[in-house]
């Protein structure tokens, strides 16, 4: 579920370049925030991915003319080009030194009896701080102030709010003014923001992180859906549905209970103690484990589109990408170890058609090699990492090797995405499983008879569907491919006398199961086409008089392209053509 | 969600006759057992649709051979032919009378004060009862004791389980052979039993009354969503997707925290409440919440298949017709005052075309009136019933008048279709709601500019399509209409030679989306005939040297009947226009 974004640095020198001025930006802001503020309690303030911030205690909210007046007082300082410094302390030292600040002597109390404690200075301001700077305040770069939020203190609820105020720094001006480029068109496409105007989705606390689908939004999910579907027939899987609430007789055999509970909703019911699946696992070997099985029916391929329920706290849900509620393009294959290479080459091909078609031509694959702690015989590893490796060998694409981050069940392949963005979203995934067999104690008749397990393979193409969802508009600003926009065509009459006409055009649409519409409101037809390609409508139809009598269509597509006027007869086929295909 | 199952009875003279012998037999029975069963303590004995129970403690449970000793001496009881007759006595006196009989002491204590007490007896036996018998036990009829169940005084889980015996009692011998008939066919027809026999379903404790829908049945019951989305898109309905868990608040504002809290399954999260959704209602008024509308967009018409979980229970749940998670065929639409008849009259014209397709050829219809206890004006009820009455009498269909059984919120019509056995089951209804909107503050801006608030219409065809498939299966004896049957051909190679032209015969019928399958096992072809039958598959294949060489494949149905030998081509295109049309 959590989003990955791969570092844009091009080598590790310039990430630590980054790392010391971002880290020195923050001491540096907090010192000028202390300058206006001297009741200021501070609390941490570290480097990011793309810039750094700190968090504040502050006896009134921070205004836009406060961040200004920091970021003056930071240009000084920077000016001044001071160096850093740090120095080791006693602990007494250390806490006499920050008797002022509760937050400090909190992390000083919380440290580790011989952890040596530093703190960094430059002018007159020193941080508790593990150093790693710029070598002195004028190496702070290309710098800026960008927002301010609310984080609680430890992230933890029941703490302190306190301020934190957001900024960014780089080593060029060019590299910042990317930056600001790259987050204005990252708001610009914000799925939360075009999912309320595309009229998608929307949220409500009274059903936190859970989102409202709307009907264009529903139209969506349920074409996902059905291209999945249709990729199961081709690729021999079996739909199956599973209740979505069990005894924890079950989460307790399926490792749940010991390893999951916090992020499960737990019932009661007639006394007893139910939980709300958060993964469909437990009931895939259920349904296998429902009958007896033959090597000669292996493998079999269980699909279920089951709801899925996962605690997660409010600190960290963000718009579809991080929901508590979700239906995954989920999948167990239950295998004979020697099918497991087939498996997955059949389940990289099938992941590359969907990809292709949806748009993510290219995509990275990490696999993941045995941990330390993990279940299941030295032979068995060996046999599933060889018949992984040799897969990806040879698919011939290049894949990354991250060793011991496998599963404690077994090895995974991770496949990884770029957006329009450039950033990375972590979106498939398969994974090997020697533990679920022996815990619902699967089994095989084998061809020499005796009783085997079969190995368990969990895998996902776009995960989390919500998820996907925001991913993809995110990805195309919203303009979702023909096949997946909610409305794919709209008929603009540009006066009332064509609007029969135009009913007729739309209705032939819809007999071919095209989702089109006449826009028979009251705007002028520039305000309409206007409105149509804001709402990323595909095809806008324009009929005047000189089409009615031809019976054609004036074509335009969202993208400003005019393809001029078109036969209706003609349009009508390429564009149910153009859905067919996905293309 | 409740079978309601019609009398069969022609009459209310025989209604009473049969009560009156049926009530009968129950004491005869008592009797029976008491004087096997000297130390037997009695619970109660009541007449039902079809029969007779009582339940007893006893020190062991009934046999085969007890039920055989205690119908004889029925038998004896019945031939002597003893008249019934009764008396009222005072509590003290009843208390006396049944003072070794802990349950009668129980019912006596619980009676209230001003009840008058009767007791009933037949020869030297008496039971405390309220009357209604025959005139003598020789007027009981043609009976047999059925069977024997476990069941809890009072229906309460934590008091003396008891045991069941059952009985059925009729006017002739035919009558009763007739019965017997019935529920041997009802058995052989049972959706459980056959459930498992088709691979269709399963239950598993671990997940009380929530069915497992293996693949087979996860087709079927894709089949019954996409069959019902086909006649939304022609009605006009919008398919929507809402949470499952929600803030009390919301269950509060919906009235059913009030109302049907016993049935809700509920979480806490976050140190607040949340219960899982039981119906679909208030998201529907949510989703019409999150944006203003005008009466130029009404009616809305949001479908929601929504997961819905209710709590029942253990004693009720039965099979798939009544469980505690399903998915309903749910809409609710949003229209003014002036729409309510086109919406119910299209309504009604879609459930009829849905009714059709499905095998259930007719219907019967019940308008149930508004209660003495309500919500909205006289004027709106007026207005209301008027439109349902008038769409109902415009339709030339009969319908049963409930007068004072609408729902608080507004008047209903329900709709029931008799099964294959002559039972009757309500599938469909429709309901008018004046509350939801008045609870959720819904409005849309008049012709005239005013804020008015709209009528809700809940609506299903099929109700719980778990239900639904339950009584499908038992209609139909699990013999599935063609496009509904998980497997809908099966080849059958007379020999291993002829099995590659069989495959290819079953691709070509797969390309066109015909779910085939060819039967390679070892078993004679007479046995893989007999298999196919039980599995209830429409076409059966066989093909030998002559069919390959023509080309051709000879076709049985499962019916027995055969079609000969026919042109594979042919039989493509037969079966392709045979599933598109549902026919």
């Amino acid at each position: 579920m959590s989003a990955q974004q791969s570092s844009a640095d091009a080598s590790s020198d310039l990430s630590d370049l980054r790392y010391r001025m971002r880290h020195s930006a923050a001491h540096v802001m907090a010192e000028a925030v202390m300058k206006l503020f001297p009741e200021a309690q501070i609390a941490i303030g570290p480097p990011t991915d793309d810039g750094f911030y700190y968090d504040f205690e502050v006896s009134r909210p921070f205004t836009p003319e406060d961040l200004e007046k920091i970021e003056a007082l930071m240009r000084k300082t920077v000016k001044a080009d001071t160096p850093f410094s740090g120095v080791t302390l006693s602990r007494e030292a250390a806490l006499d030194r920050f008797k002022d600040q509760k937050f400090k002597i909190e992390l000083i109390t919380d440290l580790p009896e011989d952890e040596e404690i530093t703190v960094w200075s430059h002018e007159s301001w020193e941080d508790l701080c593990a150093g790693r700077h710029a070598e002195s305040t004028g190496k702070i770069g290309a710098f800026k102030l960008l927002s301010v939020a609310g984080a609680y203190w430890r992230g933890d609820e029941n703490r302190e709010m306190l301020q934190r105020i957001y900024g960014t720094a780089w080593e060029t001006g060019e590299a910042l003014e990317a930056y600001l480029d790259r987050i204005e068109e990252a708001e610009r496409r914000d799925h939360r923001r075009l999912g309320r105007e595309l009229g998608l989705f929307f949220f409500d606390p009274i059903a936190p992180a859970s989102p409202f689908f709307l009907p264009k939004g529903t139209i969506v999910l349920n074409e996902l859906i059905d291209f999945v579907k249709e990729l199961y027939v081709k690729y021999g899987y079996q739909e199956v549905m599973t209740p979505q609430i069990f005894n924890t007789d079950l989460w307790k055999q399926s490792g749940h209970y010991d390893n999951y509970l916090d992020n499960m909703y737990m019932i009661n019911v007639d006394e007893r103690e139910f939980g709300v699946k958060p993964m469909n696992c437990p009931a895939a070997a259920m349904l296998y484990a429902a009958n007896t099985h033959s090597y000669r029916e292996l493998p079999i391929r269980y699909a279920d589109f089951g709801r899925l329920h996962r605690y997660e706290r409010s600190g960290v849900t963000h718009g579809l990408m991080r929901v508590r509620t979700f239906v995954q393009d989920d999948a167990h294959i239950f295998a004979t170890l020697d099918q497991i290479a087939q498996e997955v080459n059949s389940f990289i091909a099938m992941l590359d058609e969907a990809y292709t078609i949806l748009g993510f031509g290219e995509f990275r694959m990490a696999l993941s090699l045995r941990p330390d702690k993990r279940v299941g015989t030295d032979e068995m590893w060996d046999r599933a990492e060889a018949g992984l490796t040799e897969v990806l060998d040879a698919s011939g694409r290049k894949y990354d090797l991250e060793e011991g981050e496998g599963a404690f069940y077994g090895p995974k392949i991770d496949f990884f995405v770029p957006d329009a963005l450039g950033r990375e979203w972590q979106l498939g995934t398969v994974q090997l499983d020697f533990s679920l067999p022996e815990r619902f104690n699967l089994q095989y008749a084998a061809e020499d008879g005796s009783l085997q397990p079969p190995v368990v393979i969990h895998r996902a193409m776009l995960g989390s569907l919500e998820r996907f969802l925001g991913v993809l508009i995110e990805h195309t600003a919203g303009a979702l491919p023909l096949w997946l926009s909610p409305v794919q065509a709209t008929l603009i009459p540009i006066a009332d006398r064509h609007i029969p006409f135009g009913q007729e055009v739309v209705e032939k649409l819809r007999a071919v199961g095209v989702r089109a519409e006449v826009n028979d409101g009251n705007d002028r037809m520039g305000a309409k086409i206007r409105a149509a390609q804001g709402q990323k409508i595909p095809y806008m139809l324009v009929v005047g008089d000189r089409e009615q009598e031809a019976n054609k269509v004036a074509v335009r597509e969202r993208s400003g392209g005019e393809l001029g006027a078109v036969d209706v007869d003609d349009f009508v086929a390429r564009v149910v053509e153009e859905i067919a295909t996905r293309a």
